[in-house]
């Protein structure tokens, strides 16, 4: 049993709607209106996308952040925000305030507008629903194609190694270690990149639960495969300074990155490059491997062909990375 | 600390867009679009909202007929759902088919079409987020007016007796103890009357936590108060039945009735009963009160003037009815 599986087998649509141009299976829905609109909902847990000593403030910001980046990754602005907070007795009335200092941080940055939502008391699950608008079309996971390069923003691998071997960052320079933590902590929702991208890319997704599973994710999306050069995939300057040793494929499974993948024809990388240029948006764009048709996922170091390990992803229903 | 309290000092909006038509502060928000469209999230957790041994198709039915209430007390069309569920290990994919069994017969019943959510394993918390439109002004909780007649759709308490005095009901006849039960797990959203009522209404609400609780929010959202006769509301039959002795007021506490409150002004009540002649809905409506000027609630029965409780309705964050 796993998340996909489940969803393909008890989650489909049982009536059809004329106004829904793309329901479940992408990183956000698409509903027709004076633009379309893309949403998405996701719930957080504790010690899965955050952890109990994490300052509310910092619970509150990721949340949201996580939530926004499925909105990027549609290649569409965010607008609207709901929020449902299921809270245990221990958590207080200042708790909730600085968990919405962190929330409102986020959500003023981008003008986004917190519109609804409910409380109650239960476990504690924080549910956030948000739905963007896009005029343009939107970045599906289900459009790459044979011969497209495929490419990334930013860099990945920090988060991953401030969640999972946090007792090895204390070995690193301070300001390098900050910044692991501040990765995994304050995650910047790729939007601005989002909205350049769509206008160049035939496929995109974020990279919230590690480069191996959410790239499958689009190859499966799109029925294609892909030769992925793990040497040239962009990690944090903090990879290189761990002795991750027999762990060295952590940074490519341990998610929470928020960066986006993204194919593309080799003809557009120059116009986008110029159009984040332009922009003025110096988050750096790395290829990091090719579309192909026979449709499996094959990875490269160096020019040698690398196995996957059977668990590559964090996927909340199947096994789980440790 | 309760729950309205806790929305007024955190959870109000930082920024400002045009495109909101009503934000926090009712049964759902309004967006603008070709429609407005009407959004709601609300979370459920057991003991709360739905007990474990409640069958996993009657949780997932229950789930969304709450939420669909919200969009019919808004006088709108439910159209968009979608579905975050954090599920602890013990719940097994039957648990999941079974759930959206019940969930997939009533969205099928109103044309409402599943566009998206997530899965997470965690503590079982039951997210459902659902858009509907509308193309006329929407029913609001803050539209009432002094002189305002307050009415009711069928009847209350039912769920109540089910949930907090399910013992007492192995002394009724079968069909009544059923028909109980069935209300607690299998409330009718009113969603056509939802939308007739829009034409006539200044006001509305869905009685999910108790008639006190819920008009007492439509007063204070209207900045108006109301006399409330004890002795027409609607009761479910079995109430008659059943030695409530000392409480008598439960059926207007308990709440999960999901019949909807409203107001309008006295002159609209024959059109309205016409309006749903016509339209062949036999749900009765029933006047219950008066909204007056002066902002405060009174209650009276038979003529006689009965002082509320301290604790008068379902509120997560304040204390709660036993």
């Amino acid at each position: 049993m796993n998340e996909t599986s489940i969803i393909a087998r008890h989650f489909q649509s049982h009536t059809q709607r004329a106004d829904v141009l793309l329901g479940i299976g992408d990183d956000a829905a698409i509903l027709k209106a004076e633009e379309n609109l893309v949403m998405s909902l996701d719930s957080l847990v504790v010690e899965r996308h955050f952890r109990m000593d994490d300052t509310p403030a910092d619970i509150g910001y990721k949340a949201l952040a996580s939530n926004l980046s499925d909105i990027a990754a549609m290649g569409a602005t965010p607008c609207w925000a709901m929020l449902s907070l299921s809270l245990p007795p221990e958590i207080d009335e200042a708790w909730i305030a600085e968990f919405m200092q962190g929330f409102n941080a986020l959500a003023k940055a981008w003008d986004v507008l917190l519109i609804g939502g409910d409380l109650v008391r239960g476990p504690l699950v924080i549910s956030i629903q948000i739905t963007g608008k896009t005029n343009k079309p939107p970045l599906l996971r289900s459009g790459a194609q044979p011969g497209d390069r495929i490419l990334m923003t930013g860099d990945i691998g920090a988060a991953g190694l401030a969640w999972h071997r946090d007792a090895l960052l204390s070995g690193l320079d301070a300001s390098l270690r900050d910044a692991c933590r501040e990765r995994l902590l304050h995650p910047q929702p790729r939007i601005a990149e989002g909205l350049l991208i769509a206008d160049f890319a035939h496929a995109a997704i974020d990279i919230s639960d590690g480069i191996f599973l959410d790239l499958k994710r689009v190859l499966d999306a799109s029925k294609v495969g892909a030769e992925l050069k793990l040497d040239q995939v962009a990690l944090n300057p903090a990879i290189a300074e761990i002795p991750l040793k027999d762990d060295w494929l952590l940074p490519f499974m341990a998610g929470d990155d928020y960066e986006l993948l993204f194919t593309l024809d080799s003809s557009q990388f120059v116009p986008l490059t110029e159009a984040f240029a332009k922009a003025g948006i110096k988050t750096p764009l790395t290829q990091v491997g090719t579309i192909t048709a026979p449709t499996d996922l094959q990875c490269f170091y160096h020019g040698k062909n690398v196995a996957l390990p059977e668990v590559f992803g964090f996927d909340h229903f199947g096994q789980q990375i440790k």
